[in-house]
């Protein structure tokens, strides 16, 4: 078994310690030993330290304190612009300007992602992944200077743990594994899979604090709101088509 | 060191061994430790055994002879099925039917299968992703019985190797990490960035048999040309939306 997956946790406080040179370097090479379509590596990782900039890169994550505390700062962008320019250069022709590369790219740059979180953890860090990052892509890229080609898809705060919080519950496996071909799930089994977190005491805090009837609520009112998802889906199409993916 | 991450390569030929189920179980176990949105998991893990299925499959895939011949066939497949129905079940309104949950299903689910691919090295097996299922998503759709609100975003197939390959090279580590911001490539950096590939035996043998000039036509005029980029856009796209992620 490897130790580094099965006792990961999202660490979202560190100490102020620098990462070694070294360290960081493994840990990036980790990264590109990942699989990647036809060996393209159509990601590029934007390895931020300087707290300037780190500061201007906190409001895209809505000012979470992670990413100005964390000694280093990952993002991760899907990237069709260096294997375009490398074509034109060499008079070949490149059309990967379209959504299926835009999959495709995304694909190769969270799988080099993974590897990062578990080489870093490997070597003591600790990480949070910034689902932010799809929120405020537009604004990201422009942070990081990224041009056409590039779009940001996910974001790493790394830094050595301030402290080691519980492992966080996961569904029962039968509720996301499917044998064979995908068989629905019935009321019955939507009821089993949810019950064990449902009856915990972190959502009976969770109910108290949001004064909500139930879980699902929190989430459809308070964390994913309707209003919100639309917004942020209108925004990182916008950004998708801005930055060059969805010429088709 | 993680010693799976850098020792990885596709194995794309398996013996016959079956994949012992507590091994399997341990390896899909790794795959919902991954981090994931608002610990949402919104994915669903088909894995597919019979080889009538792993028959019907292989066309979606090109018909690559490892399709039928790996033991195990896992459809990584984004869903935010699952998670709807439940808040359905609890009078909350889900709306993540939409573009953003379309990235951050996907991103969940890539997160799960870089963990599942590791995991599956440790315990002596070997992998391959199939890129292939972003081509023919809805015909893989169909094949599984995936309903609204679920699409295949990758695949692996998975088995004893056979034969292990020499590890695959990868760009210089400067060629794909950005320092504190992006910095745009020059046209000598681009030289630089794929000088040793370009001047290896396998590029020279590559060239021989197609019969082009240099490796980027090779990658333009046959492996993934603009008309096939375009069709698989738009049929991926199509897919998206039949699917039920692009209601917005």
């Amino acid at each position: 078994m490897i130790p580094e997956i099965f006792s990961h946790r999202s660490i979202r406080s560190y100490l102020p310690e620098p990462v070694p040179e070294e360290v960081l370097r493994r840990i990036l090479e980790a990264g590109v030993r990942a699989s990647t379509t036809g060996n393209m590596q159509l990601y590029s990782l934007v390895v931020t330290t300087s707290p300037e900039i780190k500061e201007r890169l906190a409001p895209c994550h809505f000012n979470q304190p992670m990413v100005t505390q964390a000694p280093v700062v990952i993002t991760f962008c899907a990237d069709i612009r260096r294997f375009s320019l490398w074509c034109r250069q060499r008079g070949a022709e490149p059309q990967y300007d379209n959504f299926v590369w835009f999959v495709n790219s995304m694909i190769d740059t969270i799988l080099a992602s993974q590897n990062i979180v578990l080489q870093a953890e490997n070597e003591g860090l600790g990480i949070c992944y910034l689902g932010t990052t799809t929120y405020n892509a537009q604004e990201i890229a422009e942070v990081l200077g990224l041009p056409e080609g590039v779009i940001p898809v996910t974001t790493l705060t790394m830094g050595y743990p301030d402290k080691m919080p519980p492992l966080t519950d996961r569904l029962p496996l039968e509720g996301v594994v499917h044998r064979e071909r995908y068989h629905d799930y019935t009321p019955e089994q939507i009821e089993r899979i949810w019950a064990e977190r449902e009856a915990s005491e972190e959502t009976a805090g969770l109910l108290e604090v949001n004064q909500l009837s139930n879980l699902a609520r929190i989430f459809t009112e308070r964390r994913y709101t309707g209003k919100d998802n639309l917004l942020f889906s209108r925004k990182y199409f916008d950004a998708l088509k801005k930055q060059g993916f969805f010429n088709q």
